[in-house]
């Protein structure tokens, strides 16, 4: 099945939103099996959309809309598909009952507009909107699928997940899926890691393997078509297990988490707790370990030194180490390992990670911009230091140096490093 | 002038990245008063990319294509266009030498296929490329124009608004440009500044204006079309003067800039300095606050006190808040404004901010999901608390929670609250 992905609203061509529905439709297309070859953005005006809707169908069997199903007047997906295949459009009274009480709950007027949400194009199948009013419409006209989904991300998500993929499965008939599994990395970019897995990944056929890379986050996801997850899980195995063993410093999950909801769980299991200490990365290791339900129970809390003083008195960073024409500075990997040591005493928790380096945009205590030290104090073991030389803006060397703080927390945690 | 923005690329299509080059184009072709009715995503594969250029030739009159200028023979954008008008390719040597060059300064061998990246379709404008290799090509053929500017944002962006603005400039001639004016708000939500200006909002012609909103921050922009800077401000005065007197307690800048750059800049110029003492943002407004360059200066650190040890250790604050059958506990009014409190006494700083609350999934200590205080304390001024029931998910109640925090602050930075 070839698909194409139309996004209807005036919003997107004014660039004041992102489309990033069409992302993840195409992900989930391609998990079902389904190739989506355009993705076409068009706006609120029913002559234009009625023709993007007559050149898709010339190159695509199933249309996937986002957006233009909510209240308005310039909400018109399903006036001009409608229009377009000849059908008249009808209530769907389940829909309208939901909306109708909906009001009344909240003690508002009803808003005649609001009857427009609960529309099906006739023939249509109705998609369940649990996060929002507008009903989906799924739709098959010769051999031709429509499928018509919210626009707010909120919405469209969750009934793509559920209802939509349905209907599309049973369109599809017994046929393959794609299956995959995603590896996650850390302490390794993504061209080290293609170095590791260049001939696996020149010689791919079945399965694939395609790697992704974020700001100081890699992931490669495997993937295949079988008709159900035992033959995948077969198909699969060879390539993994090969990746598995060449990579086995740096993968650090076999599912698409952040490398600190897997220090919270390893934490959890070993009974262990946290603190941070942090200096050029303003608490965004603290911010990413909070993130993660349940931290609470492993992670103390955490001490941002963003001056000397902080250092001297939340710390007992020794007076030597930071001031004085010799001492070696809040930049240097002797007051990055007293952090770390004075953060974990203080608190008397399991680990203590700490960070000092400079993000620039300026040479600090002539430091150059990008020089970081992690310092990772752990109960019954000597503190260790690494030294950091990053690159990119304020903002990239932050993220990196704050990711491969957790990367080294995650080594210790798992009786690597 | 009518564009179409193309953006040329299998990635794209297989969900592997979002689309945020067509979000760029359109909103610097608005600016340039280009109107922007379609946007495709089109693969790699020069057939579908030809009849996709067929396509919108016949409805704009500008095609901004993005991404296949690079060195593979996947990177077809330049050869399927030079087909499609039936016209040569030639190498532009200023760029040859300078691949070469680049090669040999890396002591890298050159790679044959890197010439690909110097090539112009016959009678292209060539655009610089200042972040990348890969040069640009701008073409007038009749009535159409077409821009061709490669696909990673780092060299797409400065392209486009370098030479590729200059170049579409040039084409357009003298005419109107749109000027806007981006007013930040922060302490109220979208439609509660909707509801404040709904009569200018219902009644705009021009200038336009027009809502933006992000987690936890609105904006509106301010819009008309001008053919210089002296009559577009003549022609936004009344409006911007007319909002402004409405927002002033919400608007804190006429700019895009987020709160936490204002107030960076405000403790700047008033020579005072912040301690933050943070609970259920775990560090979030810390980590905002030194996104900011310069704001080691004013902002002298911050305590995560994510067990109650931690804030009674490291805040002072009195056990018989915490602990006990009738305390208050950790998440009350009397708690944050000890931890407010605590945190300025023990750095000496000018202002200390807290934040307690519960931001979920789960109720604790018998408080709801989404209770809040946040405590300001100020040097020679009565310590303030503020109480917020937020909705929303774990993520959502951090943001919002850290957002408020920031406009408390705000408002008593510039005599407000």
């Amino acid at each position: 099945m070839r698909a194409e992905i139309l996004a209807v609203g005036t919003e997107l061509l004014l660039g004041q939103i992102v489309n990033t529905n069409a992302q993840y439709l195409s992900r989930g297309l391609a998990e079902l099996g389904i190739d989506v070859y355009y993705q076409t953005v068009v706006g609120d005006n029913k002559e234009r959309l009625i023709q993007a809707i007559e050149i898709a169908r010339g190159r695509a069997d199933l249309l996937v809309f986002t957006g233009g199903l909510g209240p308005t007047l310039d909400d018109l997906t399903r006036d001009a598909l409608a229009e377009y295949l000849g059908l008249s459009v009808e209530l769907h009274e389940p829909t309208m009952e939901k909306i109708v009480s909906m009001f009344a709950g909240r003690g508002g007027a009803f808003v005649e507009s609001n009857r427009r949400q609960a529309l099906l194009v006739k023939g249509a199948t109705p998609l369940r909107n649990d996060t929002g009013l507008a009903v989906g419409n799924a739709l098959r006209v010769g051999e031709t699928c429509y499928l018509l989904l919210p626009g707010p991300p909120r919405e469209m998500k969750p009934m793509f997940d559920n209802d939509g993929s349905a209907w599309l499965k049973e369109q599809l008939g017994p046929a393959l899926t794609l299956h995959s599994v995603m590896l996650k990395f850390a302490g390794i970019g993504e061209s080290g890691l293609e170095d590791l897995l260049i001939d696996l990944i020149r010689e791919q056929r079945d399965p694939t393997i395609a790697p992704y890379a974020k700001e100081g986050e890699v992931a490669i996801r495997v993937s295949t078509k079988a008709s159900d997850a035992e033959e995948a899980s077969r198909k699969l195995e060879g390539a993994l297990t090969e990746i598995r063993g060449r990579t086995s410093a740096y993968l650090y999950a076999e599912e698409d988490v952040p490398i600190e909801a897997m220090i919270v769980r390893k934490l959890t299991e070993q009974q262990r707790t946290l603190t941070l200490a942090e200096s050029c990365t303003g608490g965004m290791v603290s911010e990413l370990i909070t993130t993660i339900p349940g931290s609470a129970v492993v992670f103390l809390g955490g001490i941002v030194t963003y001056s000397n003083g902080m250092k001297l008195k939340q710390l007992g960073v020794p007076e030597a180490l930071l001031e004085g024409p010799d001492a070696p500075g809040a930049i240097s990997p002797e007051t990055a390992a007293a952090m770390a040591e004075g953060m974990r005493r203080v608190a008397d928790s399991d680990f203590a990670v700490s960070i000092t380096g400079n993000a620039g945009p300026a040479a600090a205590e002539d430091k150059p911009v990008g020089l970081v030290y992690i310092g990772l104090a752990e109960r019954g073991r000597e503190t260790r230091v690494e030294k950091l030389q990053l690159s990119g803006d304020r903002e990239g060397i932050r993220v990196r140096a704050a990711k491969r703080a957790l990367y080294m927390l995650w080594l210790s945690l798992s009786g690597r490093g």
